[in-house]
């Protein structure tokens, strides 16, 4: 079998077998088939794609080349959430004890910030002495202990997709949809989960901003998820603005720990989805994939039960219990956390002010993420470091009536030159209206296997 | 400038511009872009295409990469002709001295043999001590001199072409219409041709099987080889049987001496093209050629003019007194030369005989090509040796008639095993028919710019 014949194949549109795809994954992580013949194979699938079945193999050959976490044994269905990313998307930290409390097991294996889009981990370690390298052991025993463990990848961890994600990134190839279902569904088959709710985005502020591509994505996602065996549900959900208040590390920590806990919510409207003031986008999504992460395991019979069952739980405290015990747990110091909330900002600050009355159309969510990269939330290459303290906050989202000088929102940048350049940047962010805009679907549409 | 970002701009299908293409060429060869980006670059091009403009910038910053040959000063127009390769296609070493007599200068600057398609040098060095690496200028002072000068590429020809065809070769991007254009033509430039003739060959025995496809190459390079400045015409030929009765080292350049020397053609029909026997297609399509090469070099007005002038200097001798005179030039020794006609093959030797009776249909080219290569004639790898002695004689053509037993070729291989794993892939290469087939057109079409 020759490497050379496989790309030929591929670019010819056949459909590559196990066999083929097994030699190619395993002699690229071996070192034995080069790079640049592995970059022309993901260009040929970046044009070709593949078969359900297809990525399905690939998925799983691309799995074989690290370990998998050994789940078993621990009490209760191991279900998990995942995002395609998005900008001010925080709901893992929300989900995650709230599963927990309501009886799944939820091992979240993340990832880090990249462009315009947060990461899971960034933002957990801006906790002072939170740890998210856990070994296999510790994984186990927190997620057994505490219903969630939070941890990155390893260097066992898919290693296949490790380098064929950093190959990608620099030949052009990340855009393929099953190039992108086999990094997703590999990593998440190696942590252990079972059943999989999926927040497929599409919007500014998304890796894909044309719905129908996100759809495309969402497919196979589940379809190719179902073959490996995964009980899985999509959701393609709107990320034009960025989700609820907040974007930044140790800001979005914030926001979601105020978004369990009543005490802390600043606006509570009779009939509405309780939570901070300008968080009701948050928490609909997150009751929304909530109640699908019971479904698959087994807890609602509806989405409908589902969200129920979370209003439920939230109201009782339950999840803020396991969010602040998660804390202590991976080496946090809950009481510092609690006295940093509200406070641990950067003391480079600045207010963007609203240029025109009228209404806000909307807060364009890649924009603030791109600035956010300056300021310190993000980062374009995943060597550089992120700022814990830098970060938003935003006083107005779409519809909302506005002011000439009202502020929108307060940034923090990681120094004082970062957040002047940033500025402009914010500003331009801001779209404006005579009218308010009519509102925007958050969730447009549930997808399942068959 | 980033490299991903220009592969990205191909990926999306748009027209790359110069700056981009030196970019991406200059780094490539100085060796700060790495082939993985150079192989992803070349798949989406190879899905996308290039414009003319583009294919046109692109062969020039591949021509930059190394240096061209000075010509200037040398009388006559350069003309030269390159064909897409074929089996038993030989036609340059009858071209070069025809149109060395008739006033041209033709600088040659030729290949290897690869898979199924023999290589100009590797014939030429079939004769004893006839040099085909020769320095700038004594390939100039041999031009200049004798009206024709035969040379390999050196390190310093194309740098970027060699770098990007052996990783064309491996990344299953060689069938590339601009990429095949640019490699070509960086070429052809680099040796210093102001006029070019083309012979794109399509067929089995073919590089593109496919006359469309086939067809689509002769007008990227006829398009882009005016864009550069070069006048040139392509002519679209058969490829189907090997052109000529011999196919191998020294057997073709005893051909084309053969078809020099009226007094060892073996069969003058008048009023038919002279030449040896079973040449007949051989002579035709090189007096077609030629005829367009005195066009372009401004000695005839029409191909019937050219037709007539190429005749009357084969029958004059000159063409054979310049080919004998080259090999003198290029250190052969020609009455050594002159007493191999005829004596010099292999030992080992079989006769393929007739399994039917009938007529030939065809005697497939890939097939006889492909066998070829295990007999010494080519090579799978360009660093593997070829046997000078090696081939095959055919003893029939399509359309002859033929009785079961009779020999259909003569073959003569490298060693025993060699010809004993070649004698069932000959024999497969026959084809029979109860009805002689009709006759297949050997120029199917002359495709100028414009």
């Amino acid at each position: 079998m020759r490497a050379v014949d496989i790309i030929m194949a591929k670019r010819e549109g056949r459909e590559l077998s196990r066999e083929e795809l097994a030699f190619l994954i395993n002699g690229f992580v071996a070192g034995t088939i080069p790079d640049y013949q592995v970059s022309a194979w993901a260009m040929a699938v970046f044009f070709r794609g593949m078969s359900p079945a297809e990525t399905a193999i690939l998925t799983e050959q691309m799995l074989n080349s690290g370990g998998r976490m050994d789940l078993s044994g621990i009490p209760g269905p191991l279900v998990d959430k995942h995002s395609t990313g998005g900008v001010g998307d925080k709901t893992s930290l929300i989900l995650a004890p709230l599963a927990a409390s309501l009886g799944l097991r939820d091992p979240m294996m993340s990832g880090r910030a990249l462009g315009h889009t947060g990461g899971t981990l960034d933002k957990l370690e801006s906790i002072p002495g939170y740890r998210t390298s856990l070994s296999p052991a510790e994984f186990r025993e927190i997620l057994a202990r505490d219903g969630f463990a939070m941890t990155g990848q390893t260097k066992d961890t898919v290693p296949a997709d490790r380098l064929l994600y950093a190959l990608r990134d620099l030949s052009a190839t990340v855009e393929s949809i099953p190039l992108i279902t086999a990094s997703i569904l590999s990593k998440k088959k190696a942590e252990g989960a079972e059943a999989l709710v999926l927040d497929v985005k599409y919007g500014s502020g998304a890796f894909m901003r044309d719905p129908a591509e996100a759809e495309r994505l969402a497919r196979s996602l589940v379809d190719t998820g179902a073959a490996l065996g995964l009980r899985i549900i999509a959701l393609l959900t709107n990320m034009d603005q960025p989700l609820g208040r907040m974007v930044g590390n140790f800001l979005e920590v914030e926001e979601c720990y105020a978004c369990l806990d009543p005490a802390l919510y600043d606006a509570v409207v009779p009939g509405k989805t309780p939570g901070p003031a300008l968080a009701a986008d948050l928490m609909e999504l997150t009751l929304e994939l909530g109640a699908r992460m019971l479904m698959l395991g087994g807890k609602a019979e509806s989405p409908e039960e589902g969200r129920r069952l979370c209003l439920g739980a939230l109201a009782g405290g339950k999840p803020r219990e396991l969010f602040l015990r998660n804390i202590e747990s991976q080496g946090g110091d809950r009481e510092q956390f609690l006295t940093m909330l509200g406070t641990y900002r950067s003391p480079h600050r600045a207010e963007i002010l609203s240029k025109e009355d009228g209404y806000i159309a909307r807060i364009d969510a890649r924009k603030l993420g791109q600035a956010g990269i300056g300021l310190g939330v993000g980062r374009d290459r995943i060597e550089d470091p992120v700022s814990p303290r830098a970060g938003l906050q935003l006083h107005k989202k779409a519809g909302a009536p506005v002011q000439r000088g009202e502020p929108l929102m307060t940034a923090w940048g990681r120094n004082r030159e970062s957040l002047d350049a940033a500025i402009p940047l914010l500003e331009g962010a801001a779209e404006y209206a005579a009218a308010p805009p009519p509102p925007e679907k958050l969730v447009m549409k549930e997808i399942r296997h068959g």
